[in-house]
């Protein structure tokens, strides 16, 4: 039988060995999760788990590509879990419009895509078609906390479902 | 009594000491907002006043963390005041969607969420949760004229008061 | 007589004298362009040609100020090519609203702007006052393939006249 989207997400969860279970932060200046109409902002998530960075320091250098490919898909991770949290469930998903994937990275390392790579196969692993978006990978000198990745997202949610989230109303 | 955006605008700007008062460059290329539906595109702005940089070189090497922060604050202010040309009055905007945050950092310099701060807390005093938006910072290696921080926006407005608005007829 | 926006299209092709005709990837964990309503999402473009990526390196010291203009100009081609064989015609094309233009580069290089200039150029002389978009140039550390430029775009259709397109039906 099928699993839900979202018992692919607890899979994946459990697969990983990391608790994305925390609080949702409410208030302070910026938020974690902004809607407009059908689209949902997401704001640049690292590979946090809990208080920890988990994977820091230059990929290619300080950090190897599965290194950086771990680190692509725990953000992705987090990025799910605030969908999850704010939406009930990844069922609302329509779709992933866009992916920004910024790879704190040695001077001469190029595989910045191959380090998203991480994040687009456990997109697609838990939606399929719908979890098929637009990607922009680049290298950057540093990040937060000495981040190895940082990835932000822009998703198509099913508002009929959902009128009245307070987030959506914006 | 409480004071309006307008006048909360106003307030920032005397408090900076900076005029933001400027044409909106017409005309060329590209172009410094965009709308489409209800959401505006703002293009990446630099601490520029009138024709000088007030901020360059690397946050953590040239700049400290202080002027970084300054720096956020004056581009995400020439934001508003396009915002504030375009529509009229700050009373339009009805939410900040997204702030990109890209600060020139020293090679170890992690703290670009800190200086991400200074205009993340600007938004907020002028929009209270209007102001609250997703967002992502990173350390990027240069910046247009060696400035030590750029910011862009897309910021969901109210359309109703201004259909007609030239430059929301895309 | 005027020519059409594909024509100028096929103009700029012939000028640059290299074929974009490549077919567009099916598939795959991310897709070039993903559509959400009237707004398309394009992937983030390098200056490849076929397999090869024309222009390489840091811009300011491996390649210069024009070889960055060049590689500019041809992620733009590439993005307009995506979008023309989406489209079926750029005629489609209502605007451009958002170009993000990553320059990898030299440690004291500070002309993001005038690299950004290639594309824009490019899109407003087939576009005009369409192609007028919101732009952020910054200067990265490394780009996949050691490319010297990476472009995405966000764009607005009309989609009146092409409901159906399995692009659009996120």
């Amino acid at each position: 039988m099928d699993m839900s989207r979202d018992e692919l997400f607890q899979n994946a969860v459990s697969e990983l060995g990391y608790s994305f279970d925390g609080e949702m932060r409410i208030g302070g200046n910026y938020v974690p999760i902004v809607g407009n109409g059908n689209e949902i902002y997401i704001s640049g998530q690292i590979p946090r788990v809990g208080n920890t960075v988990v994977v820091t320091g230059r990929v290619g250098q300080d950090a190897s590509l599965d290194d950086g490919r771990l680190a692509a898909k725990i953000c992705a991770m987090r990025a799910l879990a605030l969908l999850r949290q704010s939406l009930g469930s990844l069922d609302r998903v329509k779709k992933i419009l866009r992916m920004t994937v910024y790879v704190q990275s040695a001077s001469d390392f190029t595989q910045q895509s191959e380090v998203a790579d991480g994040a687009s196969e456990l997109l697609y692993s838990i939606f399929s078609s719908a979890g098929q978006h637009t990607r922009t990978s680049v290298g950057v000198f540093q990040l937060p906390k000495n981040a190895s990745v940082e990835i932000d997202m822009i998703v198509a949610v099913d508002t009929a479902s959902g009128s009245g989230d307070a987030w959506l109303a914006v």
